[in-house]
Formats: C-alpha cells, sequence, structure tokens
C-alpha cells in the first residue's frame, strides 16, 4: 500500500533520529507551530489548487524542513507519515 | 435512494473495520482534525466552484485519506456517509 | 404571497416527517452544523454573486441535504421555510 | 431630505405591523441574525463595489426579507430607516 | 494647514448640532458600530486602491451617514475631523 | 547607515513636538489604533505587491497622518523610526 | 549542509552583537511583533507563489530589518536561521 496525494500534497517522511546527531540539524520545541526535518516519500501532480497554478518544486527523496502546523499524520502499514501542502515545506536541505 | 453531491463535493463511507487490521492503516486520534481513510462512494460532476474551476481527480472505489474537520455526517437507508469537499481529500491508498 | 430569492439563494422546506420513517434518512445532532433534508421550493436565478458567475444546479422538487449552518429561518403565511446559498447544498437525494 | 444610498447599498424601512397580522409573516426572533421583512425605499446605482460589477436587482417598492445582521438604522425626519447592501437581500415577497 | 487624503478616503467634520434638531436627524446609539452624519470636507483621488478601481462618488459639501466603525479621528488647528474610507459612507442626505 | 523600505513600505519620524503645539495637531488617545502624525523619511519603491500593483503617493519630506495599528518601530543610530504599509498612511498635511 | 528556500523565502541570520553597539541599531521589545536586524544568508528563486507572482528584491549578504512573527526558526549545524517570507523584511540597511 501507498499514498498517492492529490494536488499540491506532499508525504512525508519525519527524520527523527537526526535530532540527536552531534553536528546535525537540532530543532527548537515551540508551541504552536513546531518546525520539523522530514524525507519526501511521495508527490502530488500540482495543477490548479484552489484555482491558482501550482508548479511542484520538491522531488521524492529531498531532505526539507516544513512547518508541522498545518500537516496531517497518517500510519500506513505501521509507518507514520506526514502530509502537507508544499506551501508548508520552508527550504530545502542539501 | 442515493447521495448525488453537487460541485466539488464527494460522498464517502467510512472503513472502520480495518483500524483495527493487523498491518492495515491506523490513524492516530487528533483534537481537531482527525484524519481518516474511507471508500469514494459518489463524487460530484466538478466544473466552477465558488468563481473556481474544479477538476474532479478521485473515483469511485478509492480508498483515500481525507481530513474530517469540515465534511458533514448524514444517513440514509440506516447507512452513514459523510460528505467533504474534494480538497479536504489529502490521498488515495493504492 | 411567495418568495422569490435572489442571487444564488434557494427556499427550501424541511422534511421533517422523514426523520422517524423507519428506512428513510436518520440525521445525527451536531452542535454547530445541522445536516438537513429539505425539499427545493423557489431557486433563484443565479447570475453573478459577489463578481463570481454562480450557476443554479437544483430545481424546484428537488429532495436536498443541506447545512443549515448560515441559512436563515423565514415564517411565510403559516409556513416555515428556509432560504439558504447554493453553496450550503451539499447533495441532492435521488 | 432623503437618503440617496451608494453602491449596492438599498434603503429599508421595516413593515413591524405585519408581524402581528393572522395570516401574514412571522419571523421567529433569533440570537445573531435577525430576518426582517422590510419596503425597499431607495436604491443604489450598483456599479463596481469593492471592483466586482453589482447589478442592483431589487426596486422601490418591493417587499423584502433581509437579514438584519449588518444593517445601520437611521432615523430621518423622524421616520426610521435601515440601509443595508443588496447581497444581506435574501428574497423579495410577492 | 489642511488634510489631503490618499487613495479612497474621505475627510469628514461631523454635524454634532443636528443631533438636536426636532424634525433633523436622530442617530440610535449604538455599542460596536455607530451611523454619524457628517459633511464632506475632502475627497481623495480614488484610483487603485488594493488593486481594485474605485470611482469616488462623493463631493466636499455632500451631508453623508457613514458608519463610524473604521473611521480615525484626527484634530487639526483645533477642528476635529474623521477619515473614512469611502466605501464606509452609507448614504447622501439631500 | 540608512533604511531603504521594499515595497509599498514607508519609513517615517514621528513629530512629536508639534503634539503640544498650541493652535498644531493634537492627536486624541485611542486604545487599538492611534492616529499620528509624522515627516516621510524613505518611500518603498512600490512595483508589484502581494499580486497588486501600487503606486506611491507620498515623497520624501511630506507630514502625513497614519494609523500606528501595524506599523513597526525601529531604532537606528539613536533615532527611532515607524515603518508602514502605504495604505497606513490617511491623509497628507499641507 | 545548507538550506535551500523554496519560493519567496529568504533564510536569515540573526545580528545579536550589534543589539549592544554603542551607535547602532537597538530593537525595542514588543509583545507581539518583534522586530529585528539580520543578514540575509540564502534567497529562494521567488516566481508564482500563491498565486501570486514574487520578484526577490533582496540579496545574500544585505542586512535587514524584518518581522519575526511569522518567520521559523531553525538550528543547523549548529548555526541558528531564520526562514521569513520576503514580504515579512520591511527594509534593507545601507
Amino acid at each position: 500500500m501507498k499514498l498517492v496525494p492529490l494536488g499540491d500534497r506532499v508525504v512525508l517522511k519525519q527524520l527523527e533520529a537526526e535530532e540527536t546527531t552531534k553536528s546535525g540539524i537540532v530543532l527548537p520545541g515551540q508551541a504552536q507551530e513546531k518546525p520539523q526535518q522530514a524525507e519526501v516519500i511521495a508527490v502530488g501532480p500540482g495543477g490548479v489548487v484552489d484555482g491558482k497554478e501550482v508548479k511542484m518544486e520538491v522531488a521524492v527523496g529531498d531532505k526539507v524542513i516544513y512547518s508541522k502546523y498545518s500537516g496531517t499524520e497518517v500510519k500506513l502499514d505501521n509507518e507514520e507519515y506526514i502530509i502537507v501542502k508544499q506551501s508548508d515545506i520552508l527550504a530545502i536541505v542539501k
């Protein structure tokens, strides 16, 4: 089973292990909007979303910083995913 | 009797049994926005909705993850349905 | 006397009796948004409403499921009606 | 002295007497949005309002049902009027 | 010194004396939105305001009914003025 | 060091002394939205801001009345400035 | 590792030391919206963001005043960054 996102949505898998990496990324806790690093698992087709043309700019395998505030958590086959709109992705980590 | 949705609305039937399937989908509870897996029962015609062209991208029989937050529950002939806008459907499960 | 709705508004008459019909439609109570079944009594002309072209898709006599949340109740000649915008109608029951 | 409304505004005079007419219109009280029957006294020119073309669809002398929620009460020469936007008028009573 | 309003703004001078005129205009107090009669002192040039073309429809010397809700009071040379957007003016009194 | 505003932003310097001038401008205190007189120090280039064409209509040296509600205070070289959007400027004082 | 911002986003690095510089920039504390001086580290490509064409007007190395209100803090390789939308940048300091 796999998740095929609609429109401008992107399926992410959180990179939890890296939070403890020595020289890696550390994300400070925030009350309402918790930034997160994650890997892109699946990317929606984009196109016209809410009357506006959206071009997808992330690709499967990208490591990204996203704002968890409006994402939705889903468990599939005992794996946890987060589904966000591309506009909730702030930056790609290269 | 059957429900014929208007505009960009989609009639869903919740897949409750699968929540306990061993290697299936488990959906964690959330206070305000409870993601759900459901089967598509009927799909509106799309077209111009609130001044914006909407193309329907789900089909009858699709299994989908939706955000229950703005859906409406309806009982017809003792069956329960949920009517959502297509934009409340996050992903198709394949 | 009759009600002639403006713009994208629709005059409905609630089908209360059917709530107790054995194999009919039963609508669960909800705190803020109470879905309802009703018959269409009169349909506005549509056209440009709030700067957006609206095409009317329901007809007099249709049985519809609507979201009562933003409707307005009116009594005329001792009959009670509800006036809603077409976008508050979720589905036609056929 | 008379009121000449601007844009899509309409000057109404409430028909209070009819609330007690036997087979007339009875308007149930509502906490936040109180529907009302009134006669149209003056109609603005319409045109481009808030960037959107508005065509006036009510005429002086029409009896209308309006939603009082955003109207403004004004007293002129000891007569009370209500000024509403045309979009606050729900239906014409014929 | 004089006030030259920008965009769709209008400088008004409140007509306070008339509130006690016998057969004049009496404006009932309201908690949040207090309608007012005033004279137009200066009119902005209109044009494109917030991306929308606005044509000014009031002229210096007009007596108008406005909604005080979003106006701003200013004192210049010991005279008090109110600066409103034209869309806060409901009607001209003729 | 100087501030070069972006888009439709304007750098202002508050004219505090004039508040006590005998026949000058006196600005009454308001709880949420405090009108202010200020001198224009720098003007952004305008252009397309939030998808809308904005033409700058104030010039360096203008004395203006602005609504302080959404402005931002900045100190540079021990001078205090306020940065506002042009739409927060209500009128020019001439 | 480096952060590559998407759309109209800009990666900033706060200039904390300058807050204590004698004749430099001092930023007063505010409860909800805390203006900040920072250096631009990376600039997104701009383009169509939320259906609107955005042209990037800041460059790497610019010192800017921004409104921290909607920015997101991220730590990468023990360095702290802030990711903002370009519209949250008020002015360039030259």
